[in-house]
């Protein structure tokens, strides 16, 4: 038992992308790093972990893989789907889904998407997340940066207003795959859904997006909370100078602890999501040991001393804030 | 002469923030790089240089100058001020200026604005440029981010809306002298504008600090002119990890191409000032290295084939750009 | 022409790592950024450049092209092979080749280096390149780096010990696609290869790798050439976070032409090779631009004021040098 | 109590950087964060701390402080010396101690350098702890890289040979104060070392500085133990991407746990010091909270299951390393 903890809050309710139980290719192991797995394998390896309630299911499906059977796999295993996330960062639009110089191109990525939110309908799931991977340019002077930005502002503008009964939220990301991505960080996000005039697109948040971009996960995370469009978040770890997709909790606990104190403090009720890439790791494992943690962050939550941190808080003192976060996050502190 | 150049355009406005002249300390180098500089010394360095015409002024002045001094030293070098530069990130704001958890540190940096707001009048100068740079936090868990924001936006706002007459830009910079500074990027200042609801209120872009942020510099420049807010800039180069303030030019040629680039596109016109902290070099030699390069870079413009560039930019193909921003700018590329 | 030079100096050779011609997949786009190309197409491809004397080739070949074929291929063209570069990072290679903690997988990829070797000696080429991708750690506490770095050195010997009569190269990185990797830096690889205790065994310095690493490429040039290593290296470019493989000199101009004065001042002679992955553009178009561009960074190098240089060197002077640089690199600027 | 911790190790020996209990400037607040502190006033912070058993004492001492006045007060507090930092990177010695072209500051340095050495003598202290903190280059171009080296090798060895029965630490940093520092990495000055051919200098490793450098402190750390060469250590945190000093935890609680972990294992024996810049924070507050820290993390490891750690090692298993370490970290965890 966790020392101090009188009683236990209800515990988080976990979700995971259903590509943490995937097999995964980089630009080197281009055999794969693992035998692929069909989208029923995945949901199953997901219903093994034990604690996930929700996926979100890459579309369009793997191979041979229809609706019906997503739909029984889901009903037998007892997931639901919070999203559908519209693969459109392939081969055919490698130069932008929403920005492709190539207006056939953008129509391709747009009938993709449109399928994606037919399959939130079907398994009323919560919102299509979009994640234009590959919208954004790699070289200094390749593309115009006004023209980018209208074709990604209206792009989206189209998708909302064509389902006007869906939510969609966008999850930004620094870079990778392509050098410089449009969607870059949280406030360059909330500018664009501005322009876009729209009610029905938020945002997605992962943490270690955020990380990676040089911004603080709790105050961006503050931050969309405060234009009301944090609508789903996920989690994971990395060195900050790379998405690496890692084990939440790996190499920073303090800030993964802030961050839920943050959703906390706002009354962000939502699923607690991974978005991690387990290349040599056994799938299952990875995530057991993601949501480990997790529990534990959610324990110390309650152990927190909320009104010495904001004293702390109230005069900035960085020092008594550490303490009480430390007090709570570390058994051996006393 | 610059081959294939038929005629020169008119020249660019050059300027300074006249700590460009000054010498400087850091943690280190307590006894300073060199000796100390009074306002008037670092003014008629600037006018040594021969091609500044306006100077960005520190307020308060040094030790014993007066307006009148300041004003008689700029008519004698025929220097203007195009901006002053209220020093809010001293010992007694090493807390905040607007976000101090402490009302009276809060007040007294609003004076010392207040009196910058006066001699930009005095002056006749065009902006107050407010870098506000103890506002912000070290730790995690050492502010509230959504406390810290309201206390930045509502002073901003009390500051302009004092100054009906004036304008204000806000320079953004990611970090130091904090880890984390609170108008980090283009788009978070924006959104920080727009919370104000003024229209006296703009942003200064630091060439450097877009860098140091993993912005594209000619990017963030794009997004501030299509929201009607970019009223000021200033280069210098760096290694994109640091705010390093060097000699513009000396590491990223491309980029600094592409950002004089899209100003021009736009029909930009303003100042092209240098923010640049010499420590170890001869602060007029350096101004100059600068300039000789900003107007290399000028002239680069002019033989710039727009009609390739723009025809590459229509395919995002990024290695025709390559080859009509290289033929501009590298005289043995033929 | 190039104003101010007189005559030409010999043109460099140029060298390409052969999947420079190849197409590619990332963790994204599963479905290849285009259609896969065998050994012999990718042999064409270099052809058709017109300025590629040697490549580098990756060992094994692609499905059902033997040692015959890629002979007669290179025969066909004209073009040598500098070296072969064994794939010890695919997926039976995941947790290393020579750090792998099973035994059995440290011997096949043993093994496949051993195939290399007689590749290199069936084609008379200059060495064989090691890249062992996957041989460092992702996690704090993976690893017992004592061990991991005593499987590396032995392995290395062992490899070197048992071909006297041939040269072996290191390629160091700081990371991908592990979080770290063992062999890390300049500094890092001469440590082990002094280890090793043989003198077979040297270091291909990658200019990305470097850049991305932290180091002035320059600089490590001249640490491996004073300790007698450098045996190899290639050109590129990236945004200093990561190992981008981009166009060289569509980023930094001045670093890449320090980095060929200082080979030019220490009389070094090789092969200025590239190793780029061009995911979305046309492989023949780019390696013309890069040789395009190194053919200027190689005529203005017989335009620098050498002397110049050497005084503002002498005492340190980055302003004077600085400008003997841009003189040389830059057309428009006198 | 630590939960399953029967009996407790001996505390580990605590110390610090004096500077830890100074106040301090940056190119901003040039006005310092707060009222200088003579040496002596220095001393009496540390001793306030309560857990500070010795102290690294910057030299020359503060104005009108004679070496007398330290020993008194070290006596008085009983605090001890464990080492002497000469202030070789103030303004004589912008352009670098050992490698400034001027020879007469060379010589300088040099003389500061042994007057450091001398008071090591007079106080019993381990060792002079050579930080070059301007020995390096801001520009590329700026230097000839190998005269560089060539300089700081010979002048460590001509201060070495001239002390033979001291012992010298040199403390090595990737950049600031310059861009790019000489003593780089834990590998680049064991080469250095090498080239001395000395056998009393040895190397200080700050924590700090291997995260902000890319390297693993835990690795960096073995391969020092591995040459012999771990003479000292300091810790602290930061964001890797700036040497911010901060107090140790603050940021990277698993690191500093596998740092002390790779210690023990090694059976390295020395002071766990503190190198931290509290610019706003109350210097003995700071100190304190940082010794609290560290308590904890030696407790955790006695509580960490060696076995369960050295099998998951034993197969590269980050998965079941990560729970070990957070069974021994993290009170909550069961």
């Amino acid at each position: 038992m966790c020392p101090g903890t009188v009683q236990a809050a209800a515990s988080p309710v976990f979700g995971a992308g259903l590509w943490n139980f995937a097999t995964y290719v980089d630009r080197y192991a281009v055999d794969r790093y693992g035998e692929a797995r069909s989208t029923i394998e995945q949901i199953e390896l997901a219903a093994r972990v034990g604690d996930i309630s929700y996926v979100d299911l890459n579309y369009p499906f793997t191979h041979g893989v229809s609706l019906g059977d997503v739909k029984a796999a889901l009903e037998r295993t007892g997931i639901a789907a919070i999203g559908v996330t519209p693969e459109i960062y392939l081969r055919e639009h490698q130069l932008g889904a929403f920005t492709n110089p190539d207006p056939a191109r953008r129509a391709s990525a747009m009938a993709i998407m449109q399928g994606a939110a037919d399959v939130v309908r079907e398994l009323g799931a919560r919102y299509v997340k979009i994640w234009p991977g590959q919208d954004g340019f790699d070289y200094p002077f390749q593309v115009d940066y006004a023209e980018l930005n209208r074709l990604a502002v209206d792009g989206m503008r189209d998708l909302a207003q064509a389902n006007p009964d869906l939510r969609f939220v966008i999850e930004y990301k620094p870079r990778e795959p392509r050098t410089h991505m449009l969607w870059s960080s949280a406030a360059r996000t909330v500018l664009g859904i501005q322009q876009m005039g729209v009610d029905n697109v938020g945002v997605l948040l992962d943490f270690g997006h955020a990380l990676f971009g040089g911004e603080s996960p709790a105050e961006a995370a503050q931050l969309l909370i405060d234009h009301g469009l944090l609508w789903g978040m996920d989690v994971n770890d990395n060195f900050r100078g790379w998405d690496d997709d890692m084990v939440v909790g790996s190499v920073h606990i303090t800030e993964v602890f802030e961050f839920f104190h943050t959703l906390r403090k706002n009354g962000w009720e939502g699923v607690w999501q991974l978005d991690q890439f387990p290349f040599r790791e056994d799938v299952v494992d990875n995530a057991r040991t993601s949501i480990r943690f997790l529990k534990a962050i959610h324990r110390a939550l309650e152990r927190l001393d909320e009104e010495a941190l904001a004293q702390a808080q109230a005069r900035h003192d960085s020092l008594a804030a550490q303490r009480a976060v430390q007090d709570a996050l570390l058994g051996c502190m006393a």
